[in-house]
C-alpha cells in the first residue's frame, strides 16, 4: 500500500482499478475484521459446481464501495446534494454491509447462530468499530439502520437497486463465467436519479432495469440454485447439525476453538453477547474446511461420510422437480441405506432428504423500483414496463429437490 | 492470406480467430461479390446512435460460418451424422445467407427495389456463383431455400435459432457497446441437439433459450428501433423516394450509373433480370453517401435539406408513443413549414411525418423453440418456460412515432 | 443526445461511456467539422486485413476526451492544480487534434495535399471554429500549438504519453482483435505526475511503460506495416498520382468536386487558403471510395487496374525484406507486363516498385518519456529500465518492401 | 456433471467452455487426488496484493487440458500426424502435470519437504493412478517424463512454449487484473509447427513470441515477485520453519496430523515413501491456515507474531534495491527489535532479513524456442528476432529485498 501523498488503489478485473478515497477509509480496510472477509468466500461452495467462483466477501465489499463512488458523482451531476460527510457515509455504509457474514457466506447462515442474520451481526461490528475509530462510524451506521432521513441513501444500501447488487451480480457472473448475469451496472448507475429523497431509475432506464431483473433470475436458477450447489450446501448444512449432535452428546470432535465455541453454545440473538462477537469475529471458511478434513476419519458413520462427500466432490443424488414432493418417494431410498450401512432412520435422514427453492424476482411488495417519466409522473417498473409482463417475475416461484445417495456412496 | 498449406485465419475481436476450413470457401470469400459486403455497413445508420457501430456486412457472414463450425462439432459429438458434403453446403448457405444485401443493409430494403427481399437477391447471387464454381453450391443452395429433407440444416440457416442471430445479436452488441445484447451463443450452441430431424434446445438450455429471446428484445428496442436511428432511417428512406421523383420529372441528379439505374426504373421480382443482378452487385453504401454528398448542394430544398440533415446529424425531431398518433398531432407542425419555407403539403410531408415500430421477441407462430426434456418429452418455450411469462413475449408490440422539424432546420 | 439537464452519453465499447462535460463541447460535438470525422477511417485500408477496423476518427477523438478526463481526475487527486478552464483547454484541444485528418486518415496524408501535416489543417479548423465561438477555444488552441507556458499540458496533447496514444493503441487493438497490442491506458494514467510543469511516470510505472512501448511496436509491424496493408496503401496512393496526371492532361474523370478541387490544383502550405479549408472539409472516404468505383471502368488501363485491385481486394504480391532492394531485382516483372499490357516504363511503375518501413519504438532524441523515483530523482526511462534493452527500441527498424503483379492481375 | 452421452463441460471465465473429451479424463478429475487441487491457491499469498487472486491448481490444470486440445487440432490441421492414443496421453499429462503441488503452491514448495520438488511428487501421484486405472497412463507418463521419443510432445508439457505457460500467463493475468500480462494464447498456438520432431514457432510468429517473453517478464516483477508478496512468502516460510524447531524441541503445536507429520519429520528425496505420498495427499491450503489460526495465540513470540502478521495482513516493511544488501545495513533494525522483545538474535532473523530474487525471461541456455522460417531455415527466437535485443531478456535479473519491522510491529 503506497503512502499518504499518493493514490491508493486495488487491481480489480472487473472495473479496473478501485480508488481507495481517504486514510480513514483505507484504516478500516486494514483492520482484522475487515482482512478476515479475505477467508470468506462470496459464494460458499458453489466453486464445486463453477471452478472459478473463489472470490471473496473482500473483495466484493471492495466493488460495492467502487460503484457507490460511481452513484456518488452521477447524483451530484444532476444537481443532487450530497455533503462529503454523508458521501464518507455512503462509502463506509456499503464497505460494512457484509462485515457481519460467517463462514462460506449464506451456506452456514443459520446453522453457526440461531435467526440471528448477518445483517444484524454486520451491525455489531460496526458499532464497535465506531467505538474505535472515535465516533466516525456514526453516520454510516445511520444509513445502514435506514434510519437516516434521506431516504435514497439507505436505498442504495438496501433496496432492489442497491450497489450490493449492482456489484454482486456482475461479480458473481465474471467469476462463474456465467455470462448471462453479466449486468451493465454502470449503466444503471448512471440512470439513477432522486426526487423528493427517493432513488429512481430514469424513463430511459426501463429496459436496463427489466434487463437486470431478469439476469437477476437467470443468476438465480442458473448458479445460486444450481442443485449441485444447493446438494452441497445442503450437506454442509447435515456436517454442522450432526456435529452439534455429537457435541452436544459429549463425543470429543477435534476444531477450532472459535467453531468449538458455537457446536457447543446455541447462540442466538438473546445469547449473543460482546464475547461471542469476539469468538464470532475468529470464524471463517478455514475452520469449517479444516473441521471437514480432521472429521472425515471419525468415527461417526454420518458425520465421516458427509465431510467426505463434500471434501471429494462426491455428492448424493439430486432431482428438481415443479411439483412437491412426497416423503413417500424418498422411503425407498431411505429403507436401502438404513438396511445397508445398518443406521437409524435419523442418521439416514442426512443423506435422503426433500426440500424447496424460493425465488421471487422482483419484489413489488416491500420495495418497489419507481420509473421517473419525463413528463414528472413516477411508476413502478410492473407497470412502466408495458411489454415484458414484469407481474411474471414478481410472482414468487418454488421448486422441489429429492436427494439421496448414489449406488456407490 | 496465407498459401494451401497454411492455416487460412481472419481476427476477429468476437471469436478471437475465424479460420477458413477450405479453398472453395476461401475462393468465395475472395470473389469480388463477396468483397462487395466490406462496403454494406451492418447496422445501417445506427453509428449515428452508437458510434462504434461501424461493422460490414463481410465480417457478419465470417461470424456465422465460425458459429455454423462449432453447430456441426456440436452436434457431431452428441452423434448426429453431418457429412463433409453437408457440412460444406452449411457453411456455404451461412456465408452467403446475406450477400443480396443492399447499401445500408435493412435500411433501404424497400427504396432501391419493389418487393424484392434481400432473401431472394442473396439467392440470385448463390445461383450465379453456383454456375461459376461449376455447381458446388448446389447443396447450400437446397439448404438456403429450406428445401434440404433433413430439416434441421435449414434450421440452423433460418429459424429462431439460427446461426445468423446468434452471430449478429452478439456482433451488434459487441461494436454498439450495448453490454446488455451480449448473448452467450457458445452457451446456445452446445445445448443444440437434432431428434427426428428437428433442430431442438435440451432442457438444460431452458433459461440461456429465455434469456436469448430478452436481450433480442433488449437489442430491439434500444439499439435497432432507436428512435433517433429511425428517423434517421426514415429520411435516408425520404431521400430516395424524393430522389425517385424528380428523376422521373426529368430532373438532373448526379450520381453513380448503378445508383440511377435504380432510380430511374422502378425494379421489382419480375423486372428483376441478370442484367439487374450485375448492377446491384456494383451498388453499395458509397454509392448512398457520395450521392447525399452531391444531392446536399442540389437546388431541390427538399432533397438538399434531407442530405444535409443526415450528413451533420442535425435530424428532426422524434417522439416515441405508445399510442397511436393522429394526423392533427402533425398539422400544426406541417402548417408551419409550409408557410416558413413555402413548400407544397407533399414536400412537407418529408419532414413531417408519423408511423410506427412493430416487434414480436418470440415468433410461435411459424417457427417455435423446441425444447427437449430429459424423459423425451419435446415443448415449446412458452410452455416449457413456467416462470417467465413468455407469452408476453410472443405479443407483438407497436410502437408509435412522431417526426417534426427542430426549431432551426 | 439528452437535453441540458441531463447527462450527455455516448456508448463505448471499450471505456463503457463517455460523457459529454458541457455544452460548448456538445456544440463542438455537433458541428459539421466534427460530424465528418464519422466518415473518416482511423485506420485507413487495414480493414482489408483486419476486417474489423472500420472505426473511425469521431470515435477515437471522444475516447481521446474521456482519457483527458480521467488524467486530469488523476493529476489533481495529487495535488496539481489544473483550473476549470484549463481543463476544458485539454479537453478541446485533445477533441480537436485530429480533426484536420483528410480521407482515410494517414494514408492518403500527401497524396492530396503536398507538405501540410494533418496538424496543421487541424489548427487551421480550431481557428475556424475559435472565430464562429467567440474565442471559446484560445486556451485550446495555446496548448494545442505547444505554446502554453504549463508545459505538462502540452504534453497531454501531444508527447509519448500522451492521451491520443493512449486511446489509438488500445482502440486499434480492440477493433482489430490483435490483442498484444491492448495497452493498460488506465493504470498508465494513474501513474502520472508533475514535476516543475514536466509531465512524469511514477517509479512504479517503469514496467508499464515498457509495457506501452513494446506493445506499440508490436502493433506497428503486425497491424500499422502489416504489408498487405502497405501495398493496398500503395495501391490507393498510385490511384491519387495517375488520377492527377491525368487531370491534368485534360483527361476527362468523373468525381466529387471537392476531390477534383485537389486533382486538378497541386495544394501545398502557401496556396492552402480559407476556400481550400471549405472545401477540405468536405472531402472524406466516401469521396475517394466512389471515385474508384466510378475509374473502375476508365479507359485507361493504369487507373482502372488500380482501383479495380482496392474494391476486389486483389492486390498486388508484397515481399518484405531486411535488406535493401535493388531495382535490378524488379527489372524482370517490370519487363514482363510492359511486354503483356503494352504498357510504358512509367505506366508499369505503378505496379512494380519497392519502398522502405521505418519504425523507431521509443524516439530519445526529441521527446523523452521520463520517471520519478520516489527519492525525487527523474531519470529518462532507457536509463530507468535495467533489465530490458530499451536503447533497442530506441533503434530505428528499417524494412523493405517489393511489390509486383500476381500471375493473373 | 451430465451423463456419459451428453457433452460434459465446465464453465470457464476466460476460455467460455472446457469440454471434458472421455471417461477415463472424467474418472480422473473426479479422482480425490485431483479434486484436493481444488485447495491449493495458484499464486499463494498473492491474493495480499491482487484481491481477486484466488483461482486454484484445479482450474489451471483444466485450462492446460483445453489448451492441449487446441493444440493438437492445429498441429493436425497442419498435416503432424498424432494418434488417438498419444492425444490421450498428452492431455493426461498436462492436467497432472501439477497434481504434486503442496499447499499455497510454490511458496511453500521447499518448506513442506527438502529438496523433493513438486514435478517428482506430480510423478508419484501419476504412477499411483496408473496403477489404480490399469496402466492407462503409462504413454501420459513417458511424455511427462520426457521420454516419449516424440520430442515435440514432451515440450507441449514442458518447455519454454508449453500448455502450462499458456493458461497460467493469461489466467493470473486475469484474475490479478494485471492486464498487461496477458498473452493471445490462441494465436501463439495457432502459429506452432512441427519439423523434426521439433516444437516450432512459424516466422510470423516471431512478434507474439517476443510480446510472450515481455508478458511473462511483466508478471514477474509485477505480480510474483510484487514485494509485497514476496514478504508474505517469506513470512509463511519462516512460520514453517519456527513450528519445526518448536516440534522438534518437543513444543508442543496444534494442527492436522497431515501437517504435524511433515513438521515431525524432515521429508527428502529418500526418505519420501508410499506412506508419505499418502500424507503429502491430504495437505492443501486449509491445514496452513487453519495452523496460523491456531499459533497465531501460541505463547511463542515469534511463531505467534508471524502469524497474526500474515492473517491480519500486517506485514514487514520490506524494500527492493538493485545492489546487495549488506548485513550492517539490517543490524540496527535487528538490534531494535531484540532489544524491544527481548528475544534472541535467531529469534530477531525471522523478522529481519534480507534476500535475492532472480528473473530471467528467456532461459537460452537449455531450451531455445526456435522460429521456422518460410524459407524453411530454424533460428533461435533471440536471433530471429532482429529489432527487440532478446539478449538483455536472457540476462538473469538480481534484485535484492530486505526486511523489517514497522514502528508499530
Amino acid at each position: 500500500m503506497p503512502t499518504n501523498n499518493k493514490l491508493k488503489i486495488f487491481n480489480d478485473p472487473i472495473y479496473g482499478f478501485i480508488t481507495i478515497p481517504n486514510s480513514l477509509i483505507f484504516d478500516i480496510i486494514q483492520h482484522k475484521y475487515f482482512q478476515r472477509l479475505r477467508r470468506i468466500s462470496q459464494m460458499g461452495l458453489s466453486y464445486l459446481v463453477y471452478p472459478g467462483a473463489h472470490h471473496t466477501r473482500f473483495h466484493h465489499a471492495l466493488g460495492c464501495m467502487h460503484l457507490m463512488q460511481k452513484a456518488v458523482n452521477v447524483l451530484r451531476f444532476k444537481g443532487v446534494t450530497i455533503s462529503n460527510d454523508e458521501e464518507n457515509g455512503l462509502l463506509l455504509a456499503i464497505l460494512l454491509h457484509d462485515i457481519g457474514h460467517g463462514p462460506f457466506s449464506h451456506a452456514m447462515e443459520h446453522s453457526i447462530v440461531n435467526d440471528v442474520s448477518h445483517e444484524e451481526i454486520s451491525l455489531r461490528f460496526m458499532e464497535e468499530l465506531n467505538v474505535e475509530f472515535n465516533g466516525s462510524l456514526t453516520l454510516a451506521i445511520s444509513i445502514f439502520k435506514g434510519e437516516y432521513p434521506r431516504q435514497f441513501m439507505c436505498e442504495l444500501i438496501s433496496s432492489q437497486l442497491d450497489m450490493d447488487r449492482a456489484d454482486y451480480l456482475k461479480r458473481d457472473s465474471f467469476y462463474t463465467g456465467v455470462a448471462e448475469g453479466n449486468i451493465n451496472s454502470e449503466r444503471l448507475i448512471t440512470m439513477l436519479n432522486v426526487v423528493d429523497d427517493q432513488l429512481l431509475v430514469e424513463e430511459k432506464g426501463i429496459l436496463s432495469v427489466e434487463k437486470f431483473l431478469i439476469a437477476r433470475r437467470f443468476m438465480y436458477w442458473q448458479v445460486y440454485m444450481h442443485k449441485t450447489g444447493v446438494v452441497a450446501e445442503q450437506l454442509l448444512m447435515g456436517v454442522l447439525k450432526r456435529a452439534k449432535e455429537l457435541v452436544q452428546q459429549g463425543v470429543k470432535l477435534n476444531c477450532s476453538d472459535a467453531l468449538f465455541y458455537f457446536l457447543f453454545s446455541e447462540i442466538n440473538g438473546e445469547s449473543f453477547t460482546n464475547e461471542t462477537l469476539m469468538v464470532f469475529s475468529k470464524l471463517d471458511d478455514y475452520d469449517i474446511v479444516a473441521a471437514l478434513k480432521e472429521w472425515k476419519n471419525h468415527n461417526d458413520f454420518v458425520l465421516s461420510s458427509l465431510c467426505q462427500m463434500i471434501l471429494d466432490r462426491n455428492l448424493l443424488k439430486v432431482k428438481l422437480k415443479n411439483k412437491a414432493i412426497k416423503a413417500s418417494d424418498l422411503k425407498e431410498h431411505s429403507e436401502e441405506i438404513i438396511k445397508k450401512y445398518n443406521i437409524s432412520k435419523h442418521e439416514a435422514s442426512f443423506f435422503v432428504f426433500h426440500g424447496e427453492l424460493t425465488n421471487q424476482a422482483y419484489q413489488n411488495k416491500f420495495q418497489k423500483i419507481n420509473i421517473l417519466f419525463k413528463s414528472g409522473k413516477i411508476k413502478d417498473i410492473v407497470k412502466a414496463s408495458d411489454q415484458l409482463n414484469l407481474k411474471a417475475l414478481s410472482k414468487p416461484i418454488t421448486k422441489y429437490y429429492m436427494c439421496y445417495p448414489k449406488k456407490k456412496m
